[in-house]
Protein backbone atom coordinates (compact mmCIF):
# COMPACT_ATOMS: atom_id res chain seq x y z
CA UNK A 1 0.00 0.00 0.00
CA UNK A 2 1.54 3.49 -0.79
CA UNK A 3 -0.62 6.42 0.23
CA UNK A 4 0.07 10.51 -0.21
CA UNK A 5 -1.85 13.70 0.51
CA UNK A 6 -2.09 16.96 -1.27
CA UNK A 7 -4.15 19.66 -1.27
CA UNK A 8 -6.33 21.64 -3.31
CA UNK A 9 -7.84 24.56 -3.20
CA UNK A 10 -11.52 25.02 -4.95
CA UNK A 11 -11.61 27.68 -7.38
CA UNK A 12 -14.47 30.05 -8.22
CA UNK A 13 -15.12 28.67 -12.01
CA UNK A 14 -15.04 25.17 -10.50
CA UNK A 15 -18.45 26.33 -8.18
CA UNK A 16 -21.84 25.47 -10.01
CA UNK A 17 -24.86 28.00 -9.59
CA UNK A 18 -25.79 25.60 -6.55
CA UNK A 19 -22.63 26.89 -4.78
CA UNK A 20 -21.09 23.66 -4.85
CA UNK A 21 -17.96 22.20 -6.63
CA UNK A 22 -19.40 21.18 -9.87
CA UNK A 23 -19.52 17.37 -9.93
CA UNK A 24 -17.11 16.74 -12.67
CA UNK A 25 -14.27 18.91 -11.85
CA UNK A 26 -13.42 15.88 -8.93
CA UNK A 27 -11.95 13.94 -11.76
CA UNK A 28 -9.37 16.78 -11.73
CA UNK A 29 -8.96 16.58 -8.44
CA UNK A 30 -8.41 13.09 -8.33
CA UNK A 31 -5.64 13.74 -11.00
CA UNK A 32 -3.91 15.90 -8.77
CA UNK A 33 -4.01 13.75 -6.65
CA UNK A 34 -2.50 10.87 -8.27
CA UNK A 35 -0.13 13.25 -10.05
CA UNK A 36 1.14 14.01 -6.44
CA UNK A 37 1.65 10.82 -5.33
CA UNK A 38 3.97 9.82 -8.32
CA UNK A 39 5.68 13.01 -7.58
CA UNK A 40 6.64 12.04 -4.10
CA UNK A 41 7.25 8.92 -5.21
CA UNK A 42 10.38 10.33 -6.93
CA UNK A 43 8.68 10.26 -10.55
CA UNK A 44 6.59 12.51 -12.37
CA UNK A 45 3.67 11.88 -14.71
CA UNK A 46 5.23 13.80 -17.34
CA UNK A 47 8.85 11.70 -17.56
CA UNK A 48 6.24 8.57 -18.05
CA UNK A 49 4.94 10.55 -21.09
CA UNK A 50 8.55 11.99 -21.76
CA UNK A 51 9.86 8.53 -21.98
CA UNK A 52 6.77 7.59 -25.07
CA UNK A 53 4.05 5.81 -22.48
CA UNK A 54 0.76 7.22 -21.58
CA UNK A 55 -1.75 6.61 -18.93
CA UNK A 56 -5.11 7.00 -20.26
CA UNK A 57 -8.04 6.01 -17.88
CA UNK A 58 -10.13 3.35 -18.17
CA UNK A 59 -12.69 3.35 -15.30
CA UNK A 60 -14.13 6.75 -12.67
CA UNK A 61 -16.29 6.03 -10.17
CA UNK A 62 -17.01 8.89 -7.69
CA UNK A 63 -19.36 8.88 -4.65
CA UNK A 64 -20.20 12.36 -3.57
CA UNK A 65 -21.03 12.46 0.21
CA UNK A 66 -20.79 16.16 0.99
CA UNK A 67 -20.45 19.30 -1.08
CA UNK A 68 -17.70 21.44 -1.44
CA UNK A 69 -17.83 25.73 -1.72
CA UNK A 70 -15.38 28.14 -3.13
CA UNK A 71 -12.15 28.77 -1.51
CA UNK A 72 -12.38 25.50 0.53
CA UNK A 73 -9.24 24.26 1.02
CA UNK A 74 -9.47 20.22 0.36
CA UNK A 75 -7.42 17.43 1.64
CA UNK A 76 -6.94 14.63 -1.15
CA UNK A 77 -5.65 11.57 -0.02
CA UNK A 78 -4.58 9.00 -2.73
CA UNK A 79 -4.33 5.35 -2.03
CA UNK A 80 -2.59 2.49 -4.11
CA UNK A 81 -3.50 -0.84 -2.52
CA UNK A 82 -2.56 -3.28 -5.09
CA UNK A 83 0.62 -3.19 -7.06
CA UNK A 84 0.28 -2.38 -10.29
CA UNK A 85 0.53 -4.16 -13.77
CA UNK A 86 -0.52 -2.98 -17.25
CA UNK A 87 -3.57 -1.26 -15.44
CA UNK A 88 -2.58 0.66 -12.07
CA UNK A 89 -5.93 1.70 -9.39
CA UNK A 90 -6.11 4.66 -7.44
CA UNK A 91 -8.34 5.46 -4.83
CA UNK A 92 -9.22 8.83 -3.11
CA UNK A 93 -10.51 10.27 -0.11
CA UNK A 94 -11.59 13.89 -0.05
CA UNK A 95 -11.48 15.64 3.28
CA UNK A 96 -12.95 19.27 3.83
CA UNK A 97 -11.12 21.60 6.48
CA UNK A 98 -13.58 20.32 9.31
CA UNK A 99 -11.75 17.24 8.32
CA UNK A 100 -15.21 15.26 7.31
CA UNK A 101 -15.13 12.81 4.11
CA UNK A 102 -16.96 14.43 2.10
CA UNK A 103 -15.69 12.20 -1.25
CA UNK A 104 -14.40 9.18 -2.23
CA UNK A 105 -13.61 7.43 -5.58
CA UNK A 106 -11.35 5.24 -7.70
CA UNK A 107 -9.59 5.40 -11.25
CA UNK A 108 -7.93 2.62 -13.22
CA UNK A 109 -5.83 3.64 -15.59
CA UNK A 110 -3.39 1.28 -17.97
CA UNK A 111 0.18 2.05 -19.51
CA UNK A 112 -0.05 2.50 -23.38
CA UNK A 113 2.57 2.71 -26.00
CA UNK A 114 2.31 6.84 -26.78
CA UNK A 115 3.35 5.29 -30.60
CA UNK A 116 1.67 1.85 -31.20
CA UNK A 117 -1.03 2.51 -28.71
CA UNK A 118 -0.96 -0.69 -27.29
CA UNK A 119 -1.03 -1.74 -23.36
CA UNK A 120 2.58 -2.30 -22.13
CA UNK A 121 3.88 -2.73 -18.72
CA UNK A 122 5.05 -0.08 -16.43
CA UNK A 123 8.66 1.02 -16.77
CA UNK A 124 11.02 -1.15 -14.77
CA UNK A 125 12.23 2.11 -12.30
CA UNK A 126 8.61 2.51 -11.45
CA UNK A 127 7.91 -1.03 -10.91
CA UNK A 128 11.06 -1.65 -8.42
CA UNK A 129 10.10 1.21 -6.17
CA UNK A 130 6.66 0.41 -6.00
CA UNK A 131 7.20 -3.21 -4.99
CA UNK A 132 8.98 -2.09 -1.74
CA UNK A 133 5.30 -0.94 -0.63
CA UNK A 134 3.83 -4.64 -1.80
CA UNK A 135 5.92 -7.51 -0.01
CA UNK B 1 -37.61 2.98 -19.76
CA UNK B 2 -37.57 6.40 -21.69
CA UNK B 3 -34.47 7.31 -24.02
CA UNK B 4 -33.36 10.71 -25.42
CA UNK B 5 -30.64 11.20 -28.05
CA UNK B 6 -28.11 14.57 -28.17
CA UNK B 7 -24.99 15.53 -30.15
CA UNK B 8 -22.26 17.10 -28.63
CA UNK B 9 -19.12 17.82 -30.18
CA UNK B 10 -15.35 17.52 -28.99
CA UNK B 11 -13.76 21.42 -28.23
CA UNK B 12 -10.26 21.79 -28.57
CA UNK B 13 -9.70 23.26 -25.10
CA UNK B 14 -11.78 19.78 -23.77
CA UNK B 15 -9.01 17.71 -25.40
CA UNK B 16 -5.57 17.08 -23.44
CA UNK B 17 -1.96 16.26 -24.57
CA UNK B 18 -2.44 12.76 -25.55
CA UNK B 19 -4.72 14.20 -28.12
CA UNK B 20 -7.83 12.45 -26.26
CA UNK B 21 -11.00 13.95 -24.66
CA UNK B 22 -9.75 14.74 -21.17
CA UNK B 23 -11.56 11.96 -18.97
CA UNK B 24 -12.90 14.61 -16.75
CA UNK B 25 -15.57 16.40 -19.52
CA UNK B 26 -17.42 13.46 -19.88
CA UNK B 27 -18.97 14.38 -16.62
CA UNK B 28 -20.22 17.35 -18.86
CA UNK B 29 -21.38 15.54 -21.66
CA UNK B 30 -23.78 13.12 -19.38
CA UNK B 31 -25.02 16.41 -17.62
CA UNK B 32 -25.76 17.61 -21.57
CA UNK B 33 -27.53 14.59 -22.01
CA UNK B 34 -29.92 14.36 -18.85
CA UNK B 35 -30.37 17.76 -19.75
CA UNK B 36 -31.44 17.81 -22.82
CA UNK B 37 -33.82 14.02 -21.98
CA UNK B 38 -35.61 16.23 -19.56
CA UNK B 39 -36.08 19.03 -22.64
CA UNK B 40 -37.42 16.71 -25.22
CA UNK B 41 -39.73 15.35 -21.94
CA UNK B 42 -41.19 19.00 -21.97
CA UNK B 43 -39.33 20.23 -18.66
CA UNK B 44 -36.10 21.75 -18.13
CA UNK B 45 -33.61 21.30 -15.38
CA UNK B 46 -33.87 25.25 -14.98
CA UNK B 47 -37.44 25.13 -14.38
CA UNK B 48 -36.78 22.91 -11.79
CA UNK B 49 -34.38 25.42 -9.82
CA UNK B 50 -36.58 28.14 -10.78
CA UNK B 51 -38.84 26.03 -8.72
CA UNK B 52 -36.86 25.92 -5.37
CA UNK B 53 -35.92 22.01 -6.61
CA UNK B 54 -31.97 21.59 -6.63
CA UNK B 55 -30.22 18.37 -8.22
CA UNK B 56 -27.17 17.42 -7.06
CA UNK B 57 -25.30 14.46 -8.44
CA UNK B 58 -24.95 11.37 -5.87
CA UNK B 59 -22.50 9.15 -7.86
CA UNK B 60 -20.77 8.75 -10.84
CA UNK B 61 -19.75 5.91 -12.89
CA UNK B 62 -17.53 6.08 -16.52
CA UNK B 63 -16.11 2.90 -18.32
CA UNK B 64 -13.83 4.90 -21.12
CA UNK B 65 -13.76 2.51 -24.01
CA UNK B 66 -12.55 4.06 -27.27
CA UNK B 67 -11.06 7.83 -26.55
CA UNK B 68 -12.65 10.37 -28.79
CA UNK B 69 -10.67 13.57 -30.34
CA UNK B 70 -11.06 17.05 -31.01
CA UNK B 71 -14.04 17.77 -33.36
CA UNK B 72 -15.50 14.31 -32.94
CA UNK B 73 -19.58 14.77 -33.23
CA UNK B 74 -20.40 12.30 -30.76
CA UNK B 75 -24.09 11.26 -29.88
CA UNK B 76 -25.29 11.05 -26.19
CA UNK B 77 -27.66 8.07 -25.36
CA UNK B 78 -29.32 8.53 -22.70
CA UNK B 79 -31.96 6.08 -20.64
CA UNK B 80 -34.32 6.05 -17.16
CA UNK B 81 -34.44 2.53 -16.79
CA UNK B 82 -36.08 2.74 -13.18
CA UNK B 83 -39.36 5.41 -12.28
CA UNK B 84 -37.86 8.12 -10.46
CA UNK B 85 -38.47 8.85 -6.81
CA UNK B 86 -36.51 11.30 -4.28
CA UNK B 87 -33.46 9.90 -6.23
CA UNK B 88 -33.14 9.30 -10.56
CA UNK B 89 -30.69 7.81 -12.08
CA UNK B 90 -29.82 8.23 -15.76
CA UNK B 91 -27.71 5.49 -17.65
CA UNK B 92 -25.38 6.88 -20.59
CA UNK B 93 -23.95 5.16 -24.01
CA UNK B 94 -21.80 7.50 -26.21
CA UNK B 95 -21.22 6.66 -29.66
CA UNK B 96 -18.69 8.39 -32.13
CA UNK B 97 -19.46 9.00 -35.85
CA UNK B 98 -18.47 5.63 -36.53
CA UNK B 99 -21.36 4.51 -33.96
CA UNK B 100 -18.52 2.95 -32.37
CA UNK B 101 -19.86 2.56 -28.50
CA UNK B 102 -16.88 4.63 -26.72
CA UNK B 103 -18.06 4.90 -23.20
CA UNK B 104 -20.58 3.95 -20.86
CA UNK B 105 -21.47 4.98 -17.38
CA UNK B 106 -24.01 6.33 -15.06
CA UNK B 107 -25.36 9.08 -12.63
CA UNK B 108 -27.78 8.97 -10.09
CA UNK B 109 -29.35 12.24 -8.64
CA UNK B 110 -31.17 13.52 -5.58
CA UNK B 111 -34.06 16.00 -5.28
CA UNK B 112 -33.15 18.42 -3.24
CA UNK B 113 -35.30 21.51 -1.64
CA UNK B 114 -33.16 24.33 -2.47
CA UNK B 115 -34.15 26.00 0.96
CA UNK B 116 -33.66 23.45 3.78
CA UNK B 117 -31.15 21.11 1.37
CA UNK B 118 -33.20 18.00 2.43
CA UNK B 119 -34.40 15.22 0.19
CA UNK B 120 -37.83 15.82 -1.07
CA UNK B 121 -40.33 13.82 -3.86
CA UNK B 122 -39.80 15.25 -7.44
CA UNK B 123 -42.53 17.82 -8.94
CA UNK B 124 -45.93 16.19 -9.51
CA UNK B 125 -46.10 16.79 -12.88
CA UNK B 126 -42.53 15.69 -13.82
CA UNK B 127 -43.75 12.15 -11.67
CA UNK B 128 -47.30 11.87 -14.12
CA UNK B 129 -45.37 12.62 -16.97
CA UNK B 130 -42.59 9.67 -16.48
CA UNK B 131 -45.21 7.64 -14.44
CA UNK B 132 -46.72 7.51 -18.49
CA UNK B 133 -43.08 5.48 -19.31
CA UNK B 134 -43.14 2.87 -16.44
CA UNK B 135 -46.83 1.41 -16.47
CA UNK C 1 -14.58 40.55 -44.89
CA UNK C 2 -16.18 37.03 -43.70
CA UNK C 3 -18.66 36.42 -41.18
CA UNK C 4 -20.50 33.10 -39.43
CA UNK C 5 -22.62 32.32 -36.69
CA UNK C 6 -22.60 29.76 -34.61
CA UNK C 7 -25.17 28.17 -31.82
CA UNK C 8 -23.69 27.25 -28.17
CA UNK C 9 -26.01 26.44 -24.73
CA UNK C 10 -24.56 27.05 -21.61
CA UNK C 11 -23.60 23.99 -19.93
CA UNK C 12 -24.45 24.03 -15.94
CA UNK C 13 -20.97 23.43 -15.18
CA UNK C 14 -20.39 26.69 -16.63
CA UNK C 15 -21.99 29.00 -14.89
CA UNK C 16 -20.52 29.86 -11.37
CA UNK C 17 -21.49 30.79 -7.95
CA UNK C 18 -23.24 34.03 -8.90
CA UNK C 19 -25.74 31.88 -11.07
CA UNK C 20 -23.44 33.77 -14.53
CA UNK C 21 -21.36 31.94 -16.87
CA UNK C 22 -17.93 31.69 -15.46
CA UNK C 23 -15.97 34.46 -17.36
CA UNK C 24 -13.37 32.03 -18.71
CA UNK C 25 -15.18 29.92 -20.34
CA UNK C 26 -16.13 32.73 -22.87
CA UNK C 27 -12.66 31.65 -24.51
CA UNK C 28 -14.03 28.49 -25.80
CA UNK C 29 -17.42 30.05 -26.94
CA UNK C 30 -14.90 32.40 -29.05
CA UNK C 31 -12.63 29.03 -30.36
CA UNK C 32 -16.53 27.62 -31.05
CA UNK C 33 -17.30 30.52 -33.13
CA UNK C 34 -13.80 30.45 -34.86
CA UNK C 35 -13.75 26.22 -35.50
CA UNK C 36 -17.14 26.69 -37.19
CA UNK C 37 -16.62 29.69 -39.43
CA UNK C 38 -13.86 27.45 -40.79
CA UNK C 39 -15.84 24.58 -41.35
CA UNK C 40 -18.56 26.97 -42.93
CA UNK C 41 -15.74 27.37 -45.33
CA UNK C 42 -14.98 24.49 -46.11
CA UNK C 43 -12.13 23.96 -44.09
CA UNK C 44 -11.69 22.18 -40.73
CA UNK C 45 -9.02 23.64 -37.73
CA UNK C 46 -8.67 19.35 -37.53
CA UNK C 47 -7.40 19.84 -41.26
CA UNK C 48 -5.07 21.91 -40.50
CA UNK C 49 -3.79 20.28 -37.68
CA UNK C 50 -3.15 16.93 -39.43
CA UNK C 51 -1.59 19.03 -41.98
CA UNK C 52 1.27 20.05 -39.48
CA UNK C 53 0.01 23.94 -38.90
CA UNK C 54 -0.89 24.40 -35.24
CA UNK C 55 -2.64 28.01 -34.57
CA UNK C 56 -1.77 29.06 -31.23
CA UNK C 57 -3.43 32.33 -29.76
CA UNK C 58 -1.44 34.95 -29.11
CA UNK C 59 -3.74 37.44 -27.81
CA UNK C 60 -7.55 37.25 -26.20
CA UNK C 61 -9.36 40.60 -25.29
CA UNK C 62 -13.21 40.07 -23.68
CA UNK C 63 -15.65 42.84 -22.66
CA UNK C 64 -18.71 41.39 -20.71
CA UNK C 65 -21.60 43.54 -21.17
CA UNK C 66 -24.17 41.67 -19.57
CA UNK C 67 -24.43 38.30 -18.00
CA UNK C 68 -25.47 35.09 -19.15
CA UNK C 69 -27.21 32.25 -17.21
CA UNK C 70 -27.44 28.29 -17.01
CA UNK C 71 -29.30 26.96 -20.29
CA UNK C 72 -29.63 30.48 -22.66
CA UNK C 73 -29.12 29.34 -26.12
CA UNK C 74 -26.24 31.89 -27.22
CA UNK C 75 -25.52 33.27 -30.96
CA UNK C 76 -21.86 33.53 -31.88
CA UNK C 77 -21.35 35.82 -34.59
CA UNK C 78 -17.68 35.40 -35.64
CA UNK C 79 -16.06 38.21 -38.11
CA UNK C 80 -12.55 38.15 -40.05
CA UNK C 81 -12.39 41.61 -40.84
CA UNK C 82 -8.70 41.69 -42.06
CA UNK C 83 -7.48 39.23 -45.12
CA UNK C 84 -5.09 37.01 -42.61
CA UNK C 85 -1.37 36.86 -42.67
CA UNK C 86 1.00 34.64 -40.72
CA UNK C 87 -1.56 36.31 -38.49
CA UNK C 88 -5.05 36.06 -38.10
CA UNK C 89 -7.44 37.89 -36.21
CA UNK C 90 -11.21 37.17 -35.20
CA UNK C 91 -13.94 39.35 -34.01
CA UNK C 92 -16.52 38.07 -31.62
CA UNK C 93 -20.11 39.22 -30.63
CA UNK C 94 -22.26 37.27 -28.63
CA UNK C 95 -25.85 37.97 -28.66
CA UNK C 96 -28.33 35.92 -25.88
CA UNK C 97 -32.01 34.80 -26.79
CA UNK C 98 -33.34 38.54 -26.60
CA UNK C 99 -31.02 39.50 -29.01
CA UNK C 100 -29.02 41.71 -26.66
CA UNK C 101 -25.48 41.97 -27.46
CA UNK C 102 -23.98 40.62 -24.25
CA UNK C 103 -20.15 40.07 -24.77
CA UNK C 104 -17.63 41.13 -27.44
CA UNK C 105 -14.22 40.04 -27.98
CA UNK C 106 -11.41 39.52 -30.55
CA UNK C 107 -8.15 37.04 -30.54
CA UNK C 108 -5.33 36.94 -32.95
CA UNK C 109 -3.27 34.07 -33.61
CA UNK C 110 -0.92 32.52 -35.41
CA UNK C 111 -0.10 29.72 -38.16
CA UNK C 112 3.10 27.96 -36.62
CA UNK C 113 4.92 24.75 -38.19
CA UNK C 114 3.96 22.02 -35.16
CA UNK C 115 7.86 20.66 -35.84
CA UNK C 116 9.69 23.43 -35.97
CA UNK C 117 7.71 26.07 -33.45
CA UNK C 118 8.24 28.61 -35.97
CA UNK C 119 5.70 31.17 -37.28
CA UNK C 120 4.70 29.72 -41.51
CA UNK C 121 1.99 31.25 -43.97
CA UNK C 122 -1.42 30.09 -44.04
CA UNK C 123 -1.68 27.41 -46.32
CA UNK C 124 -2.27 28.19 -50.38
CA UNK C 125 -5.91 26.33 -50.58
CA UNK C 126 -7.01 28.30 -47.15
CA UNK C 127 -5.42 31.96 -48.59
CA UNK C 128 -6.58 31.88 -52.36
CA UNK C 129 -10.66 31.07 -50.69
CA UNK C 130 -9.93 33.88 -48.19
CA UNK C 131 -9.07 35.79 -50.63
CA UNK C 132 -12.09 35.65 -52.28
CA UNK C 133 -13.72 37.98 -49.37
CA UNK C 134 -11.22 40.48 -49.81
CA UNK C 135 -11.58 42.21 -52.71
CA UNK D 1 0.42 50.00 -5.36
CA UNK D 2 0.07 46.56 -3.92
CA UNK D 3 1.73 43.63 -5.13
CA UNK D 4 1.03 39.45 -4.74
CA UNK D 5 2.37 36.76 -6.02
CA UNK D 6 0.97 33.01 -6.05
CA UNK D 7 1.60 29.64 -7.55
CA UNK D 8 -0.33 27.48 -9.71
CA UNK D 9 0.73 24.10 -11.29
CA UNK D 10 -0.31 23.25 -14.48
CA UNK D 11 -2.95 20.34 -14.64
CA UNK D 12 -2.89 17.88 -17.32
CA UNK D 13 -6.63 18.70 -18.40
CA UNK D 14 -5.53 21.83 -18.93
CA UNK D 15 -3.34 21.35 -21.80
CA UNK D 16 -4.98 20.93 -25.06
CA UNK D 17 -3.86 18.90 -27.97
CA UNK D 18 -0.67 21.17 -29.17
CA UNK D 19 0.70 20.48 -25.70
CA UNK D 20 0.08 23.87 -24.41
CA UNK D 21 -2.00 25.16 -21.51
CA UNK D 22 -4.90 26.04 -23.03
CA UNK D 23 -5.30 29.63 -24.07
CA UNK D 24 -8.37 30.10 -21.74
CA UNK D 25 -7.70 28.59 -18.46
CA UNK D 26 -5.53 31.80 -18.02
CA UNK D 27 -8.41 33.59 -17.01
CA UNK D 28 -8.72 30.77 -13.98
CA UNK D 29 -4.84 31.48 -12.84
CA UNK D 30 -5.79 35.03 -13.21
CA UNK D 31 -8.70 34.71 -10.62
CA UNK D 32 -6.27 32.49 -8.26
CA UNK D 33 -4.08 35.66 -8.47
CA UNK D 34 -6.37 37.87 -7.31
CA UNK D 35 -8.23 35.59 -4.99
CA UNK D 36 -4.96 35.53 -3.41
CA UNK D 37 -3.86 38.69 -3.52
CA UNK D 38 -7.12 39.53 -1.46
CA UNK D 39 -6.44 36.86 1.01
CA UNK D 40 -3.15 37.83 1.69
CA UNK D 41 -4.71 41.50 2.38
CA UNK D 42 -6.39 39.82 4.77
CA UNK D 43 -9.69 39.68 3.26
CA UNK D 44 -11.15 36.75 1.15
CA UNK D 45 -13.67 37.14 -2.23
CA UNK D 46 -15.87 34.96 0.07
CA UNK D 47 -16.33 37.46 2.82
CA UNK D 48 -17.13 40.02 0.09
CA UNK D 49 -20.15 37.45 -1.12
CA UNK D 50 -20.74 36.60 2.24
CA UNK D 51 -21.75 40.50 2.85
CA UNK D 52 -23.86 40.22 -0.47
CA UNK D 53 -21.00 41.53 -2.23
CA UNK D 54 -20.54 40.13 -5.93
CA UNK D 55 -17.59 41.32 -7.78
CA UNK D 56 -18.39 39.88 -12.10
CA UNK D 57 -15.87 40.75 -14.38
CA UNK D 58 -16.11 43.78 -17.21
CA UNK D 59 -13.07 43.30 -19.47
CA UNK D 60 -10.52 40.65 -19.67
CA UNK D 61 -7.39 41.13 -21.94
CA UNK D 62 -4.63 38.40 -22.49
CA UNK D 63 -0.97 38.83 -24.03
CA UNK D 64 0.52 35.46 -24.69
CA UNK D 65 4.13 35.38 -25.22
CA UNK D 66 5.35 32.03 -24.62
CA UNK D 67 3.50 28.93 -23.88
CA UNK D 68 3.10 26.97 -20.58
CA UNK D 69 3.34 22.89 -20.32
CA UNK D 70 1.64 20.24 -18.23
CA UNK D 71 3.29 20.38 -14.98
CA UNK D 72 4.99 23.80 -15.22
CA UNK D 73 5.06 25.62 -11.60
CA UNK D 74 3.82 28.67 -12.86
CA UNK D 75 4.22 32.34 -10.72
CA UNK D 76 1.18 35.13 -10.74
CA UNK D 77 2.03 37.81 -9.80
CA UNK D 78 -0.69 40.45 -9.47
CA UNK D 79 -0.79 44.00 -9.07
CA UNK D 80 -3.40 47.30 -8.10
CA UNK D 81 -2.22 50.17 -9.74
CA UNK D 82 -4.49 51.99 -8.71
CA UNK D 83 -6.76 53.33 -5.89
CA UNK D 84 -9.97 51.52 -6.58
CA UNK D 85 -13.70 52.79 -6.91
CA UNK D 86 -16.62 50.77 -8.11
CA UNK D 87 -13.94 49.53 -10.36
CA UNK D 88 -11.33 47.15 -9.09
CA UNK D 89 -8.04 46.45 -11.78
CA UNK D 90 -6.19 43.96 -11.56
CA UNK D 91 -2.82 43.61 -13.76
CA UNK D 92 -0.93 40.16 -13.84
CA UNK D 93 2.23 38.58 -15.25
CA UNK D 94 2.89 34.79 -15.90
CA UNK D 95 6.53 33.30 -15.04
CA UNK D 96 7.33 29.77 -15.90
CA UNK D 97 10.12 27.76 -13.94
CA UNK D 98 12.61 29.42 -15.43
CA UNK D 99 11.39 32.96 -14.70
CA UNK D 100 10.44 34.00 -18.21
CA UNK D 101 7.34 35.85 -18.28
CA UNK D 102 5.42 33.90 -20.47
CA UNK D 103 1.80 35.92 -19.78
CA UNK D 104 0.59 39.43 -19.19
CA UNK D 105 -2.99 39.99 -18.70
CA UNK D 106 -5.81 42.53 -16.72
CA UNK D 107 -9.14 42.72 -15.71
CA UNK D 108 -11.43 45.06 -14.62
CA UNK D 109 -14.25 44.14 -12.02
CA UNK D 110 -16.88 46.02 -10.61
CA UNK D 111 -18.40 46.09 -6.95
CA UNK D 112 -21.92 44.60 -7.48
CA UNK D 113 -24.54 44.55 -4.71
CA UNK D 114 -25.70 40.63 -5.13
CA UNK D 115 -29.75 41.69 -3.96
CA UNK D 116 -29.98 44.72 -6.60
CA UNK D 117 -27.34 44.15 -9.21
CA UNK D 118 -26.45 47.26 -8.60
CA UNK D 119 -22.51 48.82 -9.18
CA UNK D 120 -21.97 49.95 -5.42
CA UNK D 121 -18.73 51.33 -3.63
CA UNK D 122 -16.56 49.11 -2.22
CA UNK D 123 -16.86 47.61 1.49
CA UNK D 124 -15.83 50.68 3.95
CA UNK D 125 -13.39 48.06 5.56
CA UNK D 126 -11.47 47.19 2.40
CA UNK D 127 -11.04 51.18 1.17
CA UNK D 128 -9.03 52.15 3.91
CA UNK D 129 -6.51 49.38 4.06
CA UNK D 130 -6.29 49.56 0.63
CA UNK D 131 -5.71 53.32 0.68
CA UNK D 132 -2.57 52.86 2.67
CA UNK D 133 -0.98 51.40 -0.90
CA UNK D 134 -1.91 54.79 -2.62
CA UNK D 135 -0.66 57.57 -0.52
Amino acid sequence: MYSATTKVRVRYGETDRMGYTYYGNYAQYYEIGRTDLMRQFGLTYRSFEDSGIILPVLTLNIKYIKPSYYDDLLTIKTTINNLPGIRIKFDYEIFNEQNELINIGDTTLVFVDEKTRNPRKPPEKFLKEIKKYFP
